[in-house]
């Protein structure tokens, strides 16, 4: 009886899916939300329980629809992406990055999602909160390298890094002229790698433990070590109180792949 | 048989609420005990078990009204806040803020509330304990400052922010004069923000591993966000031996409507 | 059957009790062994696992009582005092202290007191060991402040608060009269707060993680709030490696108050 | 029932083996994939949960030839070697050291290991990725000290120990030819122990919480407690912001025998 | 049924056990390992899990029968000895220290250990590895120093004291006379202490995240805080990055005894 109402909620489910996707599609505009200032970033990291295991194939075929709905649910409100860190970060499966003005409903989102029966066997091992700003360009860059800053990200990048940082006091305090040159260094730094490299810059000071979430996605994860090591050379390192740990590294995946492993 | 006499009990609770309403709302003055120096304020974190989301749902809902009932039950002697951290805040699903004129009062309500239930299904995270003094307005500080930290603070602000604050030992060792002078640097970043975050400070040494509770209300995580940035831009920023860590970010919500959200 | 029978072990347990207690009265001077040097203590937080609630109502009044019976036994060799935690500290519901001449017999009462049923629903959070001394009063110290220190401890004091500290390499490092200097400044800064906050000392070094465990008891918490606030802003704070950390604040109850709450 | 179709499909894994075997020993070159740079490493370690061991045993088995299967069916593409740290590291019973010239090969196979049965009865304690690159020797090298660093490594060690490290700031600002200096003295002190520890170097900046994952091989152990502290003693050991912690100790096993341990 | 052979193999072992003892008794060469240099010796904690309690007493005591065996069956490769933690150090039980000419004996008794019924129900807390060397006399120490150093040990001391220990950079780095002159002061320290404390070192540098265990027997604790004192004013104190967290306290108590408390 059980089973039998879960494959009738699944079909059913599977027979919605399509419908709430041509509402969703019209209902936020993701490149201009992935572009603005003043928009709230959650990043949510999740491993299933060893409960969630238990449960027969069709129980979590049923689960995992049940959690799509939730995300078509909130496509209205908030642009989603979801990571694989399974088998690259210990104690995290998955990554959901969430983005909306307001980050009440991020909020929402997650409790909604927590709420499902897939959900309820989900550990929040990591939740990243931050804004975005509108670039701070350093006035005195050159128009050649600013120009660079704006080459359009790579396209089609299989691997996601997010690095929370936070400063030590000393970075505050030094003033802002201080602060300028040394990101002007650490922009140098970064300049051979725009076009390997996407990067996305959260602010997350009082909003969670950290200052800056720094986000990324390339298909070439040499090159990212090797722009890492550079960043590490600069003096502005000398001012991360902490960098990453944890560090997550992932594959960026469709939402319903990263389902599918999890109800294998 | 078990179900029918939780329903019972649920029917009887929520006969009994209004009536239980009644007589608490006589009970405490609340805009006095969030004034009054000498309050103590205990902040309780909280998370659910996973063994929650197997009771079956009118089992959720009665443990849910046997909460709601030690709330109004301590009504005399304690005054309550709730607050919705899932989502925001890994390993935390609500806060509860505490006010009585003795501890002792917030311990008790605490007890009773982990005896229900529901309480026996939640994991307390995070306990922070403060009490409240009269403030220490620097002497020197200009009328015209005194007079805006004076400004009523905003009303209606969805976002709760909670950062607990360790000093080092050369802040407390630096004298009063060096303190003050610092404190001034601190008020004068803060003055901006009165009108859109709204503030209380409770002392910690010696009731806890940290020195100052602070708390925050606002509508406008933006401005909370600067905010934070200019106080980390100030001198005492070299004393905060630890800032947050946890930094707890959740939304204000009537007790209902949090409960309401876990007995879903 | 099971129930029956829990019910006459408490039956019996019931009765044994007051002639338990005659035999234990005459056991161990209580105010000599705490008033001794070369004293051992041994401060076990205990927190009740989740499983202990599903025990039915007699089942665990049963176990009450068998534990009840285990502080009785041992009230030949060591002396003890309890402390509900519960609600003013994370990850800790009670705090037992044990005071004996060797400090195998405070273990040989903690694995009877782990080896009851509700023992075996006991986590063992923390646990301090340490070591009474004669005081080493600071020969240099006027007789009038000698006179002070010895004045008697206020009765009927209902909060408790233990802190361990860990002294940095510094304090040892700088010999007998530079400490001496600190510590004339410390005593100096609690002399106000004698007659509202009762003091103990323990020596930890090698016998834990810790070099001392300091204990207070009072019923003014904001007095011993801004007693450790005076002594944050003496020159040994900088020797302070680990001040808490935890911290643990309590009420003294009698036992069985702290065994009724566990077992309601 | 269940047993049968257990039994059933160990038997039918057990006659598969081989075939998938001769199919694997074509598919990558292993002496390639461990000498060339850019290559990939993912050190994987696991547990073994508690209700792994109430399995019965033919489960176990069946269990355990199901994984064996997963090594086999990920050989085009991954090469990977076991080890045992069981006994020897706490919370660990095994590591999987996994090698491809693609991250994501390496996650897709830890994906199908985690997938299994018993991969659902691991828990993933700790993960370090890294990236292989050509030795970057330092030009003013005498000819003979790098002839030594080409000597064969030592064959069939039964131990193996691997250290991730982290450097601090000072380390990657202070310049090329301080570093060089420091490796310099660095590279002089391993070279007694040329003949008797294998050395392998990943970089991981970037792409871990750490910058470097060394590993080693040795039959020595007291060799290796020696050159360690060789390399306590070197300039370098100041800018080892983290050293291990964890340290892995472990012993080669073949995969079997270590599967064999965990089904008894 | 099941107790019944569970009772069969209790009687079973009971008997075979005085035999395997005839057998081990001729194995190894206790005092000889005890004192050789190059002896590997691991530290494993265990603690019992809350399941294991809810074994019945048979199969408790068959299972306590079953690891005796393992005890017997390795003493023809490895020396073990065994300590009561329970009561005095949080989150432990009991310690096994094993000794033997190659860490892999050692390995191998765990591995044993952990794979009985009782094993399965430890949860391994800790595990230190080290290994013995000769006792490197400072040259310039005096005649009758030396003599005071080899003076025999106290003989049934009751209590066991392992503090493991990491030393920052600047130790390994300062020198091998710089490190003479601390440890001549270390050892001065120690030499009142020598009638009252036995003492053993392990060198640990690359088996384990240490550098060295300290491990000592008293009968009494307070010489010990003592000896502890005196090493904190040496100045080779300062360069203890970690000394202990974890220190572990215990009672030195024959296998049977620690078996027969957890079985009870």
């Amino acid at each position: 009886m059980k089973k039998l109402s879960q494959i009738a909620m699944l079909t059913l489910l599977t027979c919605l899916l399509p419908l709430l996707s041509l509402v969703s599609e019209a209902a936020m505009d993701r490149d201009k939300l992935l572009k603005d200032p003043g928009v709230y970033g959650t990043f949510a990291v999740f491993q299933v329980d060893e409960d969630w295991w238990k449960l027969d194939k069709p129980a979590r075929m049923s689960a995992v629809s049940e959690m799509k709905a939730v995300f078509q649910k909130h496509s209205e409100t908030v642009i989603t992406d979801a990571y694989l860190l399974r088998g690259l970060v210990e104690k995290a499966d998955f990554l959901v990055r969430i983005h909306s003005p307001e980050i009440l409903s991020n909020q929402n989102f997650l409790i909604d999602l927590m709420g499902t029966t897939l959900g309820k066997h989900l550990k929040n091992t990591y939740t990243f909160n931050g804004i975005t700003k509108a670039l701070a360009y350093v006035p005195s860059f050159p128009e050649e390298l600013k120009a660079e800053l704006k080459t359009p990200p790579p396209q089609g990048s299989p691997y996601v890094i997010v690095v929370p940082i936070r400063k030590d006091a000393e970075w505050w305090i030094s003033g802002q002229d201080a602060r300028n040159g040394m990101m002007k260094e650490h922009t140098d730094a970064t300049v051979s790698y725009l076009k390997t490299v996407k990067r996305k810059l959260y602010h997350a000071s009082g909003l969670d433990d950290w200052d800056f979430i720094t986000y990324f996605e390339t298909s070439k994860l040499d090159d990212f070590n090797n722009l890492v090591i550079g960043l590490l050379k600069v003096k502005e390192n000398r001012h991360n109180k902490r960098f990453g740990d944890p560090l997550l590294l992932g594959t960026i995946r469709p939402l319903d792949e990263i389902l599918e492993i999890l109800s294998r």
